[in-house]
């Protein structure tokens, strides 16, 4: 008889989105007049630049002719748009990242969630606490519950920073600016982070996908500003929040060809050469139109359009955050990052908060405990719905009688 | 120190496809005027048919208005193109799958390769030699070399039909239409398959991707045309071939709610979950404007189009398929395939023919070889070029003296 991956049975029953989703949808179904307002998943709400509308629509009428069309592409991405990457994310910031260390993939979420595949089952691996699902379930999906996996805590005591582990750690995942909580790391902390993984061979996982919401240049926008970094760390970048891809679905991953493991029995082997093995082997490369539309986000007008985005959204973080700090309640994030993490009024934990929200603001938020037991009793709202929804919402919460 | 997984030490150094890329790469440098013909990779080269341009062109145009714009869709697939498949697939050709038995994704390649997530390590599993590459190593990555990957020969003798494995196999990968061979199995041989896995509690990874070549109404199309199919298979379709989507990354797996796995201690555990389970953590759906694309694929229209497109394709297959019969080969598949299988002449191994006919003729075709130890001696060429182009392909193999 076959057998499943019985990990699985450790999960909770369904991915946190789809349980509010679902509980979104109960609620409107019997409550059929209520205008919700959506502060939950992190999804935007600007339609796609015209920059990229462009490219789309001129790459769309390639592969309407057979001349320009084009069929598979090369797995880790077309080099157009790996240059573009690489000139404009990297080596214009000072950064020496070359156009081949980088993957193009069709989301932060599958490269996060696949990257476990090249590495090593005896691996301590270290996940904040609260921390985005992603991270901790397909570790679980991986190894299962375990002494291997350790939670390192997360909280308004700690200003939402781990502490560098005092017992073995082999990988962490690190994510900043953060999500949930909106922190950020400045280079004095997260240097403190490459040296230890260099001193102790670990490997980070950085997820970099808010990078572009950093509004004070002293905090670093990548881990490879970092100096050694590229001998310790994986970078993941994405367009879904900066550019508006969520559903468009583009994103990359910089494996360094600097980055080594050494084996059991003491061969080197580069982690570039096992990505792109799992790369080249488990995908087929994203869709061409929307690379030429990613590509499009670095020409001069594309910039300037999601410059103009981020704004937005980030006037939109002001709002909410300064809303909030009015009313009384306790904010953190916010500043450099479109997530406002806040702690739960009056004791309420926070599935209740949630519950409250929603029932009486008809306003959707996450529950912190859901990214986590550490990030119980906080609760997190996100920047990217309109400026008009988001001020009426924290007008909503702010005439609730809870604070 | 981290650990990598060591199994990627034990594949291949590349991807085949990669392998063959890089040779006639290296030939075009050395030979700047040779004008080649590529039979190689099965990539498509007829552009994307109107039905689907236009119905792109129109869901770029919704993307760019606030008012349309689609942020993060159902990660299983939008209900419109789970419903458009369910209906023309299946339920027309009286078969029952359901719209939510369907996970729409980005390709064949990447759901056959992240199967594995949801299976057991201590499964055996039988892949077919020759086979599609992505099978075997996936499967080597997941497992490492191991007696529990059983190869089941297919050659000349048993018609490249594998026979019924007669040690215990609990995983089983078929592909019919066969890549590389492009044989099909008969109704009552799949059935023979289907009864042996319920019987065994074996599971049965269907891979689909060539249903649309089939000219023979008596051939299954789809593994559930057989009665129970869907208690022991998982089905993987793809738009790449049918409809030219290799550029374009659209593809679909069928999950039944029927089939269902029984735990180590008992309990029954239903496959559609965990593929839902790890499809909505590790996979964000695919692009709203390639789900368009694909819906477009079912409407009148597009359903006239791409049978022009098969059809074309088809007649390469037979101008390939007779020339080198009039030459004396001994030629396989190519009649509810695009792909057609030839024995080596004269003695020479598929590397051997390989180099020859890249020297010699300029044409570019995939060693038997690569795709097994049982593929040696065998050679692939496909029928996804033009007519002139296979023709003149056709023409230059005609008149080399190998034969």
């Amino acid at each position: 008889m076959f057998q499943i991956n019985e990990n699985y049975l450790q999960l909770g029953e369904s991915y946190l989105f789809s349980t509010i989703a679902r509980k979104v949808e109960q609620f409107s179904a019997t409550h059929p007049g209520a205008d919700i307002i959506r502060l939950g998943i992190g999804d935007v709400t600007l339609p796609l630049s015209p920059a990229v509308i462009d490219a789309l629509h001129r790459s769309v009428d390639e592969m309407g002719v057979k001349e320009s069309f084009r069929g598979y592409g090369p797995e880790q991405g077309y080099l157009f748009l790996r240059e573009a990457i690489a000139g404009t994310d990297f080596q214009k910031r000072g950064i020496d990242i070359a156009p081949d260390e980088i993957f193009v993939s069709d989301g932060s979420k599958s490269d996060t969630g696949n990257i476990g595949d090249i590495l090593g089952e005896g691996n301590v691996v270290a996940i904040t606490d609260p921390v985005y699902p992603v991270y901790l379930d397909t570790t679980l999906m991986r190894i299962g519950k375990s002494d291997k996996l350790l939670l390192l805590s997360c909280n308004a005591e700690n200003g939402f920073l781990p502490e560098i582990p005092s017992k073995r750690v082999d990988v962490i995942y690190l994510c900043y600016p953060n999500n949930p909580t909106g922190t950020v790391m400045t280079r004095e902390e997260l240097k403190k982070w490459v040296d230890w993984a260099l001193e102790q061979k670990s490997l980070i996982l950085f997820d970099a996908a808010y990078e572009a919401f950093i509004r004070d240049e002293t905090i670093p926008r990548s881990i490879y500003e970092i100096e050694g970094a590229s001998r310790c760390a994986i970078e993941f970048h994405s367009f879904s929040k900066n550019a508006g891809f969520t559903g468009l679905r583009c994103s990359y991953t910089v494996v360094p060809k600097e980055l080594k493991a050494t084996t059991a029995n003491g061969k080197e082997v580069s982690l570039h050469h096992l990505w792109n093995r799992r790369q080249s082997t488990k995908f087929n490369g994203t869709a061409y139109i929307v690379q030429r539309a990613a590509e499009a986000v670095y020409s001069p007008q594309g910039q300037q359009e999601i410059q103009g985005m981020i704004e937005s959204y980030m006037q939109n973080a002001a709002v909410i955050r300064n809303g909030l700090m009015d009313k009384g309640y306790t904010v953190f994030g916010g500043e450099h990052s479109p997530y406002i993490w806040l702690k739960c009024p009056d004791g309420l934990d926070s599935w209740q908060f949630f519950d409250r929200l929603l029932e009486e603001c008809h306003v959707v938020g996450t529950p912190g405990a859901g990214f986590g037991s550490a990030g119980e009793g906080y609760f997190r709202l996100t920047a990217f719905n309109s400026r008009e929804r988001t001020a009426e919402a924290v007008e909503r919460i702010k005439n609730i009688h809870i604070i």
